[in-house]
């Protein structure tokens, strides 16, 4: 086999993912010998990756038992966590210890939708009105040919907004289980269709920014996308000066300079400690999109006084997972969604509960670190 | 070995990390057959994860050759992705190609600095600009004090921003060659004790959210973070036509509906089809922080008519990379960085400028699917 | 009567009014000769302003006639503006030469929804959950609390926003003529006393900036304040070149570099040329809030080739208008509401489309100007 | 004279201006009985306006005296108000009073800037930096050329952003006591012919709206535009409860849950109550650009416990005023100036500072009577 022969191989056999590597290694003159392994059979992944020549392992760690009073998680989970950088499990663990230590963090779901929205040229805003007034009188034609295409997905609402001849129509969906996004770009494009054919305008693309996937938006941070969720707990003073070294009135003061003060002047989208960081974490080792992180991360976080000692909220508007298709059905991520009880049909909302309950805890480690100014010596000690 | 002991366990050789997957089997009832699996000696990993209980192997393709024209990354390179996310590799690669057929990608590199911003309390406005005073008068100080903490790093400048008693310094270094976070702030937490001995003041938190880290943020979007990255290519008409099955034309217009009048109605930062898939897939590859890729995100993308065919750029405000540090050293990681002659000292701004080619394949290639009508079908044929 | 008499003196009449004036031209030792003047009794004021010493005369011009299609505005209007700064009306008046001379400005209001978003202080997310459910549940007495306390306001709907303790309720009015702000104040005062009873929470402020009035903010760009209105006109290519010494392209190209991609690198609310400007002088000259141009401003501005010559459209999402109520009793105002058939009842509508072509209208002259190179030299030969 | 003779007299004398309006009154058939008064020659006005007709009378009130102790205004000053919205005089006023009783508001400035950018187009990203190394090497040529257009400008910096083909070059100015907008154009024109001359690039729009005029833009709310002035003041505990009905705690919850919760929540650009009222009636009051209030209203308000009571700070980054030039030379304008001695040259400074207590004094009394559930009374008592 010639070296293009393997670079363009396209076979998704154990043997063609080693022929291919090899013919990597010998353009680059590297020797794969870690990345080239792989503890399943390829042609598993064989829909959630191309060119497949090996896999990348992540060091993978786990924290808990965190407790979780949700609707749909109730219980001690323990969560797994895949990440190269040091101090984040380890923290989150101490802030998971904490919650539980509380008697568990409270996490409900007050909105499920997956979106996706076309953009549409139209002949101007007499037109776009025109072709508004349409989708709302054949929403039922509209909804079933977009429903036709999918075996789980409903269609919610459309939502639309016009700028000169741009004509953008926010479908949202209820995806069930899955994340959704491409079951609902699929059903948008069908939907699309019966548009242009009935409006005679044009689609310009079934992905118009207003959706808005893997970008910061604020149309997202205020709509939600995916599951919205919220969380809280009390920790009891005793357990912040035990436990976290701080004290509430300083945790107070640092959420509220920080995260309050602090992204206000840098005028970010969410204002938390480091949200991020637990979600890329958990969606890595459950197979989840990881570069939905992105709109992940529009976290608000809030403390405040309390009775008990410290008040700590999380506020997740775009919590896009899912645990069945996507990487969920791959070998080491269902086992990491099973850990949880969360592979498969019916699991998504406990996932999402789970997963505030987790950014929760980073955030309450993260802001008692802070807090008692330790933060960089808990990343001398334990990272790089 | 009882239950608790497995789950506390604090060791890093692999008896420790069998014994804890063990505990955590036993706790769950779910065997982790290939989550436990890991092929180097777990001690390897000891500074990038705590409580490892294996590895999470994610699928690992390449897309290339693609051609880089650099200031420090010049010629063809294969370069590896870790995705679950089924069509992206396959989707990038066409670009890729198409970028190669046309001459390949301009990258340069216009901004380096990597920040850490803490707040401090101070007693007013005029307290806070008396302190602002303070440090410029002795920033020569300041700067021996955080260069103290470092072998590499080099405070470049402190920028001020006050809102009444809450005073952030946006401390800005040259990282060399890591990413650089946590020397950032190892070396401005040493230089603010000193601030707080010479004016008096309290550090409420080394991090003020003016970093800003993992969130979204304007004052990244605007100043950069890390590496400010701008990339661009000419397109022949005739490829566009041929490979891409689109015209120019509808590019554009797909680029100006969905990016520039989408992007804008919907409030995002950045302007961009899908960088984040792009940069998490490659952060994962090569051992980056995968949460940074939520300001990694904030591309903005521009398409327009040229002599050539279709102009197209992308300009990357927070591209934060590393080759030395961080998962950058893990055995899968470290091979995939070598894939690309990008692992170790020196080699930082080369993988800055594959990552903004690579930015731009994928953007090419998503337009022209998008302009083409291709979307839905491209993930119903290679996608979940 | 003592110095301190007259700058505490509370009445209304033109005796007081002089009697205060005259205290402040003893306190400050200046002569308020034009300002001291007042062409109407200033008892016709007093709910306008307290502590009145005179009027502040601005500039008045117009422009026109420009003609406008709109559903409630149709025919040819001369536009009263109230502004000092040279060059704005002559720039304005150009672009409603051109439109009128292209057939007329289409406009269309597509919402119209007042908001008011007080904040309450809950137990945590689930008494948050609790409250949402309650006031649902509780719609009818809810509306029926706000709507005793106005003759005109109309409850449209409630929008719910949790994060930790504070809960946010949206309150949307349809408040027929008047701008309306102060009618949906009191009226979700009376809602809220209401909620508070029922819920056992506490109000914090009827105000908690989820409204939101005279701040910038993405909930009022993306769902509408007052008015959202279109409004577009496509600009032969002859009256281009003869009229604005420039051609389409130029046109077009200018609005993509500053409007899109210049607005989208400033991270700015909306993307326009000057969209404040004329809304300033028409809320100014007709007794508008003139505050209420901050949310005004944030207008997308759109120029795209057509086959005419050029297409030109502008979205405002919150146009704050009214023709009862507020300063549009005044004398010099109501005339100036007048002129164009705009004062008193049923006539908001109409006043909203009218502003939404002068809109237009400004834009396009500018648009035009810069894009011919004209700008400065206009100001030079103009203005100040 | 016919009809359309008047509409069309291009005159400025105060027959010109008759005439004109009387043609006004037969197009529309409404007398403009008020709105035709002028108490001055309307020569005065010829660079403010075109096509005058008239004056708006605006109602012109006073608050004060308030206390400042600024670096430029030192004293107790009465700060005259234009505007049509009840209860702001008023309310504003009762602030004056309680800053004046706890001693005066401190101002400081801290950065003076006035910015102007224009957008060229490029031929990509290498020519984008080719411009800009050539600007860098050329900046004394840059800055003549620039200067070389007015008596009072300085060319203070560029700073360069690019976007693909598009490059910004946001121009900073020192420009004295003008606010300064159009000298600032006219002498980055001036540069542009240069650098077009220089580099062989063509100049799109003199302003690129990264300037950013009359639009809320994060640029402008991060770096500042105009003036950058800080205000506090600490309030005694016992003034906040006999005379502001309040506790110092409730208005510190409602100034968290309000202008931090509420305003990170609508994704505001600035966190305050009302500040934009402040600056609108006194922008109208003293002859500044009303339609910057939109930039000017991006205030940062903070409120925190103290040991006196209450701290209350504002930053504003945007404050754009002049003490000549502009709608300052006009009558009733120039002795509203004069009233707090502020008229011409040298005098810039100190209206900034004063503004800035103004503001103080108009968050202190709204944030005040939220905390105490007074607003609806108020404004039903004193408003429409």
């Amino acid at each position: 086999m010639s070296f293009h022969d393997g670079l363009r191989n396209k076979g998704r056999t154990r043997a063609d993912m080693d022929d291919r590597r090899k013919a990597v290694e010998s353009f680059t003159g590297v020797k794969l010998e870690h990345a080239g392994n792989c503890t399943f059979d390829p042609i598993v992944a064989e829909k959630n990756v191309e060119n497949m020549i090996g896999t990348t392992q992540v060091p993978l760690g786990f924290v808990g038992p965190i407790k979780v009073n949700g609707d749909h998680a109730s219980g001690e989970f323990l969560v797994p966590l895949a990440t190269t950088e040091g101090a984040l499990v380890a923290s989150v663990n101490r802030g998971a210890s904490i919650i539980s230590a509380s008697g568990g963090a409270e996490a409900i779901i007050i909105k499920d939708e997956m979106t996706r929205a076309p953009v549409f040229r139209t002949q101007g805003v007499r037109d776009s009105k025109r072709v508004v007034d349409w989708v709302d009188q054949h929403m039922d034609e509209v909804r079933s040919a977009a429903e036709a295409t999918t075996g789980h997905g409903k269609l919610v609402k459309v939502r639309a907004f016009a700028s000169g001849r741009s004509l953008f129509l926010r479908f949202s969906y209820d995806t069930g289980d899955a994340m959704g996004m491409n079951m609902c770009t699929i059903a948008t494009e069908a939907a699309c269709r019966l548009i242009e054919e009935g409006t005679d305008i044009k689609l310009i693309s079934v992905s118009g920014n207003m959706c808005v996937d893997k970008k910061p938006a604020a149309i997202n941070f205020i709509d939600g996308r995916g599951k919205t969720v919220l969380a809280d707990v009390r920790v009891p003073a005793e357990l912040v000066g035990d436990k976290l070294h701080t004290t509430p009135e300083a945790m107070v003061e640092t959420c509220y300079r920080k995260n309050l003060v602090g992204s206000g002047m840098s005028l970010s989208y969410g204002s938390n400690a480091h949200a991020a960081n637990m979600l890329a974490a958990l969606y890595i080792a459950t197979g989840q999109d990881a570069a939905q992180v992105v709109e992940g991360s529009m976290v608000s976080t809030t403390c405040e006084p309390c009775d008990e000692g410290v008040y700590l909220s999380v506020r997740l508007p775009c919590l896009e997972v899912g645990t069945v298709g996507g990487g969920t059905r791959l070998p080491c991520q269902s086992e990491a969604l099973s850990m949880m009880g969360c592979l498969g049909a019916g699991k998504a909302k406990k996932l999402a509960e789970i997963a505030a309950a987790l950014v929760l805890a980073g955030e309450l480690s993260t802001l008692a670190a802070q807090s008692a100014g330790e933060l960089g010596k808990a990343h001398k000690a334990l990272g790089r």
